[in-house]
């Protein structure tokens, strides 16, 4: 077999479709005392697999030429993207190479909030309002804590008085 | 996206990263009085998805062009091959598209019993056997009935004695 050269380059396609397995497009929005608005969004890509495939997310990572293979947890290790330009790369990758199963809706509201960011949009409340709405459409239904803080309610509830 | 429509035709280097991913090759030994030898071997190929993504197993279906999409378990589907003729050529698919995760070592192993069964080793005891011993190595370890069996058991003493 052909493949039993672990360094041969891999397919596109194959990407995409073990992506549309076992990849995770998720965006996070972090309570930062620092930050411009108090919040962070920290959108990233991983693909999380048992440390004994760890070969194939060190071969995912040649393959995008960005990106790392870390720890995830305990006997997982995870290739992750994080940072603009390399999400850029990555969004242009899947447009190009579309995802088939339910996980495309997720990249597109993933593409939706990179988008946002490369428009500075998270710079302002609003701008950070749609792209946390966003999120919370996302995979696991994680309710991102901006939305659920007090400043966003109280944003909300003085919206609705106008 | 091109890919919006549904109905296009899977790419066979997505199938495999999806099955990299997703895919399980099994093989059961059930005891089943009315055989031969009292076993049967049982090997089937599945891909396992929430039945959100029941379309993509229909389309994996549509492009093997065999099979069958039946509910797995509570809200699951799964795209299950059986039957030698369609085994022998999912064996030939995944040989001209090789897996790259450890999964294409339960592929190897598969194909051993695939071959023995064409070679109808697996109505002898001890080609039954030695089937029973590659599926033994395969993904989730499981140890077949068979070998625990005190027909196996007992013939291992026999043999030992020899």
């Amino acid at each position: 077999m052909g493949a039993d050269n672990q360094q041969e380059r891999l397919n596109a396609e194959w990407i995409t479709g073990f992506v549309d397995g076992e990849g995770c497009f998720y965006v996070g929005i972090n309570r930062v005392e620092k930050a411009r608005l108090g919040w962070q969004v920290l959108p990233e890509f991983r693909v999380v697999q048992h440390k004994r495939d760890e070969q194939i997310l060190e071969r995912m990572c040649s393959y995008f030429g960005f990106g790392s293979v870390e720890v995830n947890h305990g006997d997982r290790k995870e290739f992750r993207v994080r940072g603009l330009d390399n999400l850029n790369k990555l969004v242009e990758f899947f447009t190009e190479h579309p995802l088939h199963t339910k996980k495309r809706m997720d990249f597109k509201l993933f593409s939706q909030v990179i988008d946002k960011i490369n428009r500075k949009e998270h710079l302002t409340k609003d701008g950070m309002k749609e792209i946390a709405e966003i999120a919370s459409r996302m995979n696991m239904k994680v309710i991102p804590r901006f939305l659920e803080s007090s400043e966003t309610i109280r944003r909300g509830r003085e919206t609705a008085k106008i």
